[in-house]
């Protein structure tokens, strides 16, 4: 039934059965926020949780706390709760560092196991970082970096790795992992994935995809604050691998203060330094507002998100504005995305009318759907200020010709 | 004058210039906290900060805050404050990552531009993250890591670079950095410094040393609260070197998304991914209890302390606990360490008993000074309490072999 009026809007939001969660997330008064692909919001549990780590665990228990207040396990207890939003075990991902630092680890691993083949393999629209990553690791390793729109066509026996991102984070394209990964193993290339778009937006099945590596991001759909904490994913057959990144808590016992390296058994080799405790403690408890719920039922809800802004930008905008995502909805992340040669200062004149997307250059304008607090209500209202701002033409005009926001 | 009584203590209290900075740390009633070299205490200033970019920048301001609060400009602003801590320009230092992933970075461009030569050297009693993260950069560049523990006398022509912690993390010795310095450099070799128990603890004078890379702790004296972020210096002629962890804040245009990796002029190279912002707030705000005080006056106060607690344990212990530190105030650190065969359980009583030092195997209780907070009649109370748990026996019972604190 298509929606023609905010009150078929409200009645998708009344039938809604995720509609109890958005009173998890503290969002601020007046703002439509489509950018939580971006910074997720602050929800009730992490500030509660922020706040207890700085005034007790911090400031009452002092270095007690590493022990008493389980810091020392973060990296693992964190994991713990992102793993079954991938389709791993707990046992087989860690917390720790940022994406581009655990990039650089497991490309390295991934390397080290594909001794005589010397191509990491990605796409040109890939996350910049991911490509600046590999460049680095590919110059320690005497790799060289290949790019190809068609990843799956360019698989030749010289492909050591292939590193993709599951949903461009331009036009929300979503691979087929499991294809995707089947082909590279074809060819003999191991798989490392970002999941930076996809971990919390919908189900990921690394394990059912046979998976080599991933990584992802803590500060997106897992809305664990900015620059939260990444996670590091390892199918259990590379666990031994070499990462070079070898710190003390990579080491088997960190507090033995040996003078020499034994790598830790399993995951925990992929840590390094200490870990960021406010920071860690805020995605901990981002990830509690996850608890019970079903990612099926999340996708299902970003998939009519999704459909209802391409529909109704079609109506509304008048065609001034080109889908520039799939149209076909499993192709498509947790995002609708749209091209328009003024996008700048038209997300700007957005942003200032309180609707919270992104801008991405040349002319993307990018909208991600975050079903545990998008409403439908929220999506017709959004569509309904973006058509006004573009058939008065009011973003044309010197002040919204600020600086980008960024990401 | 010797302390020979609490007055005596208290007197010199009165007396100290720094006292007044006492009230901006949270300090929990009851505990004397000699740990401050492994976890700096929650100042004032953090928490409030933390608070406000929390529920403000993160919970309203959401995605507009990385410009609108500075969250983007961060590992610039906080390094501008740890600068004049350590003898350093604002813009050679910059705030990121772990100490021990900045240390793969400064070793990897000092190796890059030590070509021919393959020797990383190092003291057998360097913290381990500093040695394994050695031997992994130098396993990448097939560099070997050599151990001396008189590093001078081993600067053969093979060594690239030269290693060392200025301050040994178990005796508290400190090392003559502009000696070992010249001694490297006339061997040929680049010096990378760690001032994990350095920054903030006293003055510290990189230009003036002529040092060439160091690295640094934000959760020991600096007070950043738990796994703060790190620091990372970087003499002028080595900027331009390469680093391998190239992510996208090191590019020259981070929010350009080109595919290219560009290493942006200056330090911001040696950045990678995306800052945990809250853990950085508190940092930044824990820097400014620094703003006006002269680290001159904090090292004074930092040897008399230190003099005062070895003066006072030598009176009171009878000779049960060794003096694990240098003797000669000018070769230490802000601590003092003492051996004895039961120290873990001695320092489990001592914790027991509210006073806050700690335990490095095997046989090391370490005492760290703090001149803003750490007062006079706080290390006369610790000995007191020491002395009568080392003559009482006390340690000797089971409830004490508990697992260690870590740090």
């Amino acid at each position: 039934m298509p929606v023609t009026s905010r009150a078929d809007a409200e009645a998708l939001d009344r039938a809604d059965p995720l509609a109890r969660h958005r009173d998890d997330f503290l969002l601020p008064d007046g703002v439509i926020y489509l950018d939580g692909n971006s910074l997720g919001p602050l929800t009730r549990a992490a500030r509660e949780r922020v706040e207890r780590a700085l005034r007790h665990e911090w400031g009452e228990g002092l270095i007690r706390s590493w022990n008493s207040a389980g810091w020392i396990d973060l990296p693992r207890t964190v994991a713990a709760k992102i793993a079954p939003l991938i389709g791993a075990r707990a046992e087989d991902v860690r917390v720790t560092d940022s994406t581009s630092v655990n990039l650089f680890k497991v490309l390295s691993a991934a390397l080290g196991k594909q001794a005589g083949r010397r191509v990491i393999l990605s796409e040109p629209g890939n996350f910049p970082t991911d490509l600046y990553i590999a460049s680095g690791v590919g110059a320690m390793h005497g790799a060289e970096l290949v790019l190809a729109e068609d990843v799956t066509a360019a698989l030749t026996d010289d492909v050591a790795v292939l590193m993709v991102t599951e949903v461009d984070y331009r036009t929300g394209r979503r691979h087929d992992m499991a294809a995707v990964t089947a082909a590279a193993h074809a060819a003999g290339a191991l798989t490392v994935w970002d999941l930076a778009h996809s971990a919390g937006a919908f189900p990921v099945d690394l394990t059912g995809a046979d998976a080599d590596f991933a990584v992802g991001c803590g500060y997106k759909y897992l809305n664990g604050g900015p620059g939260a904490p990444a996670f590091v994913w390892v199918a259990p057959p590379h666990q031994e691998a070499v990462q070079p990144l070898s710190g003390w808590f990579g080491h088997a016992a960190p507090f033995a203060f040996e003078p020499v390296f034994r790598p830790a058994p399993g995951m925990d080799r992929f840590l390094t330094g200490t870990a960021p405790v406010l920071s860690m403690s805020a995605l901990d408890a981002a990830l509690d507002t996850f608890a019970g719920v079903d990612l099926a039922v999340v996708r299902e809800k970003s998939v009519a998100l999704g459909e209802l802004m391409i529909e109704r930008v079609e109506a509304r905008c008048g065609g001034a504005l080109a889908l520039a995502s799939p149209r076909e909805a499993a192709r498509r992340g947790s995002q609708a995305s749209f091209r328009h040669p003024n996008g700048y200062a038209i997300m700007q004149a957005l942003i200032a009318a309180g609707v919270i997307g992104d801008f991405r250059a040349p002319d993307i304008l990018r909208f991600g759907f975050t079903p545990l607090y998008t409403r439908f209500a929220d999506v017709y209202d959004a569509v309904e200020i973006l058509a006004g701002i573009v058939k008065a033409g009011s973003w044309d005009r010197p002040e919204f010709h600020r600086r980008a926001a960024v990401t």
